[in-house]
């Protein structure tokens, strides 16, 4: 049996201090959920007394968290000269009517006398206050000793003292953090040996990023003996963010030999990674290791062709493994294996004979500046439109786009545009934020009228790049956009010297895979008419 | 004196490998520059046989690279069954014109039999051959041993082999590399411990980031006697990118005790990781370590009176060491003393009272999207617009931009401007390549009849970036235009959730910003009349 190492969470607490990340009580319910679902050990879920936001999310957390995690209260020792009994604080974590405990502490001297105004021996009075205070309350108490690597460089014996104090009192983990997120993998080992000399609680790790090396740090932690990892899903976190769970966990399962989600449940990793993006509003991070979007994409031609024989040649785990998946890139160092894999992705055969034609005109579209490799949806409408059996279901007459900016006002942008559906004919127009937002509220607003399906999808991303930037005003322009509906997303390309010839182009083949995809989704439902719509 | 490690970057051949990165040479040649100048040792320029465009490179490089970095072209050992001074690929090392050259050969035998096809036997005989063949033609070889590390766990004796083999070709150095990127720290150190007793030649270190290790890999190696780094800016790379020298160096420096950069050049880090992602056209990560936004950025209160009080208690290196900078949330004096310093530059002078309202009114527009970073014309046009010193010559009516796309036509696009010069009303239009260039067109037209100095500037360079791009086509995009006349060159930028606007803006800047310099100069030779024209 793999030995088990206990994950505790902090995205909600430690995450959310990440600059532009800021998460309702809705958000931290939906994350909340999603993470007993995947089966860390324990959640914390705020700091009850210093946000009111975070005592509403736990009276309403239980409903969601009832399988694997236990939910912690996040705080603070009491304040210097102050009974433990009276610090709302600590009061406030009863309150929020949980069964775990966190509290953090001063293990470093210069914060004690500098940042706290207090001794050092009050320090040590308040830690085990604190801690006596919440186990007295039944509480689980797993205690935090903030800047510990840095007060164990400056004064050792301290530092272990305040662990010590904690121990004393009754803690069940003595967690120890890299607040300033400096060290280096072998202080960190260094320094966890040595505190497990010293005391006998069960002991614990809380690393930050600042130097790149907080996933090296928790290992090196793991070797030295950590039993509890802390983290963050994505490394969400204050300044360079908090030690990333989704890399974490994998290199402790899969390369380390320990157990950390029950078993099957890493295979979800990829998944919830990605839903805690999309409910904080962050980007993904497209090479982020493991369960980046790029993280298993394959490029050159030989990469590709070796990775279809063996996939150790190119990959260190197999994406499944994680719920990623690999990816063949088009792109102008591809060649025939990439194609035939991509196009087996998508449910197409190809005619070996006409292989080589089409690869050269993708290498032709890319001469033109196209990149397929941020564009599936693009290049499947090419090649199905290359092998013949793609029908159209519109055809755009014209698209005007018109901006108007007059001194002092506001400018105003509309487009207009005129379709045939059959032989129905949709003229209309539309204004918007810019020409191309108008665009994209005239096309919608014409075809919802034929396919009202196409409601439910929208655009989520808009990226431009300029390719030859020296060419000023009249280079030429990429444009890719990212749509989504319901449960799929899908990515196409436009390219002119014209930016809004370039982004109607992307536009209309995001609207035109959305309607094929549908097509597809009627067509086998009605092979398969006994199964309910 | 700190030892020092060599510095090898290949953001522009393995870095152009990550997915949505592509650089043309001009982009290259402006990374190459900024990369000698920072004081890197090598600059791995591409591979001149696998892509016709590094050849051109490397022909242009000589230009740019002439100060510390040694240029080095990229290759593999020659093909089984082949002499090497028959190999395209070697010719085209030599045809490149440099004085280093880099080959990669195999090093795991899974990757000879199964990937190249060949015997354990030949793929060292090619290593040697290709090695000698270079080293004939007076060039320093650095040999790059593929896969190495996980060769080294398959087959120990046979990865040593193939390093031997380098070594007695003459080979200067041998680089170790991780080129799965899942490798673990201590892993790394124990294999090139081994390597160290087994060859004379200097060993390096290549990771890759798969398992969010590659800066954790470099280091290990380093302290087990790796004496050159081989990594990108920013991370940049195939899947989830190489090992961050951004990173790398100043853990070596800050906290190791090496020597990476010419002295002082540490402090211009940031600049050169902002740089390379505004060229690569890469949002760069805002909690990126180091050089990130929000890499010492503090969420005020305890934290930022700790901070200020002493910079220890959460900062693990000071911002500038990196050329980085703290940022709060309250307005910091920091501010005021870069106005000052702006201000004079300009030869304006600003009224100390006044201050305060200018930063907050810059700070305001930087919140809105706007970055006076890449952007001094501009800057100086709003300075010199709060001062109350600056008279406007010439005044917007309005502007109109439309752009019609018919079914199987080009798209024409055309802008009308109508301006009032003194009592004068210019009201023109004319055509272009897109709608930018149109407005480009008319506004220069127009001005043109008043200002016949004009005729003289032009754009150079056109830069779009989406802010917010989930918010998609309805998003903020900031433009940047560089222009040139004879003999200065100066930046604009406009902003807002319409491209056209955001782009008049930042044009007509540019109009204002030429015509105020020539204003100027007017002045100044009309002071001292006797001077020749």
């Amino acid at each position: 049996m793999a030995e088990k190492i206990l994950i505790y969470d902090t995205t909600l607490r430690d995450g959310s201090q990440g600059e532009g990340i800021s998460l309702s009580v809705e958000d931290k319910l939906k994350i909340a959920s999603r993470l007993d679902r995947l089966g860390v050990d324990y959640i914390e879920g705020g700091w009850p007394w210093a946000n009111p936001k975070d005592m509403e999310f736990f009276l309403r957390a239980r409903e969601v968290i009832w399988r694997q995690a236990r939910l912690v209260a996040f705080g603070r020792t009491r304040k210097p000269g102050q009974a433990a009994a009276e610090d709302a604080n600590l009061l406030a974590i009863k309150r929020a009517g949980v069964k775990v405990a966190t509290i953090f502490g001063k293990s470093w001297d210069l914060h004690v006398t500098a940042a706290l105004g207090t001794t050092l021996a009050e320090n040590l009075a308040m830690i085990g206050d604190s801690v006596a205070f919440l186990v007295d309350q039944g509480l689980e108490v797993i205690y935090d000793a903030e800047h510990f690597f840095d007060g164990f460089k400056a004064n050792p014996d301290y530092a272990l003292e305040t662990l010590k104090a904690a121990a004393k009192a009754g803690a069940s983990w003595i967690v120890l953090c890299d607040t300033n997120g400096g060290c280096l993998p072998w202080e960190i080992e260094e320094a966890v040996a040595r505190v497990r000399q010293e005391i006998q609680v069960p002991v614990g790790i809380h690393a930050h990023n600042d130097g790149d090396l907080a996933v090296a740090n928790t290992l090196a932690a793991v070797t030295a003996g950590c039993r509890q990892v802390q983290g963050t899903i994505n490394g969400f976190g204050e300044r360079c963010g908090n030690a990333d769970l989704c890399s974490v966990m994998p290199n402790l399962e899969l390369k380390m030999g320990y157990q950390c989600l029950p078993p099957g449940q890493l295979a979800f990793l990829t998944e919830v990674s990605r839903y805690v993006s999309e409910i904080a509003n962050v980007v993904p991070a497209g090479n982020q290791p493991f369960v980046g979007y790029s993280a298993f994409a394959h490029k050159g031609g030989i990469h590709v062709s070796a990775v279809l024989k063996a996939p150790d040649t190119y990959e260190h785990i197999r994406p499944q493994q994680v719920g990623n998946e690999r990816r063949v890139l088009m792109s102008d160092q591809a060649g025939a294996s990439n194609l035939r894999c991509k196009a087996e992705e998508m449910g197409l055969e190809l005619n070996p004979e006409r292989e080589q034609s089409i690869i050269e005109g993708i290498k032709e579209l890319e001469r033109q500046g196209y990149q397929f490799e941020g564009a599936d949806a693009s290049l499947e409408l090419f090649l199905r439109k290359t092998t013949g059996e793609y029908r159209q279901q519109f055809e755009v007459e014209y698209v005007k786009a018109l901006v108007e900016k007059r001194a002092g006002q506001e400018a105003i942008s509309e487009a207009i545009v005129k379709l045939r559906v059959g032989d129905q004919v949709v003229h209309t127009a539309a204004e918007g934020n810019g020409p191309v937002n108008a665009m994209d509220n005239a096309l919608r607003k014409a075809l919802e009228e034929v396919f009202p399906a196409i409601r439910h999808m929208r655009l989520t991303d808009y990226k431009v790049r300029v390719l030859d930037e020296k060419d000023a005003t009249s280079a030429r322009v990429r444009v890719l956009i990212e749509s989504r509906d319901g449960s799929n997303s899908w990515n196409t390309v436009g390219v002119s010297t014209n930016i809004i010839e370039a982004s109607w182009e992307a536009l209309l083949d995001s609207m035109e895979y959305a309607l094929l995809k549908q097509q597809q989704e009627l067509n086998k439902r009605a092979a398969a008419p006994g199964e309910p719509y």
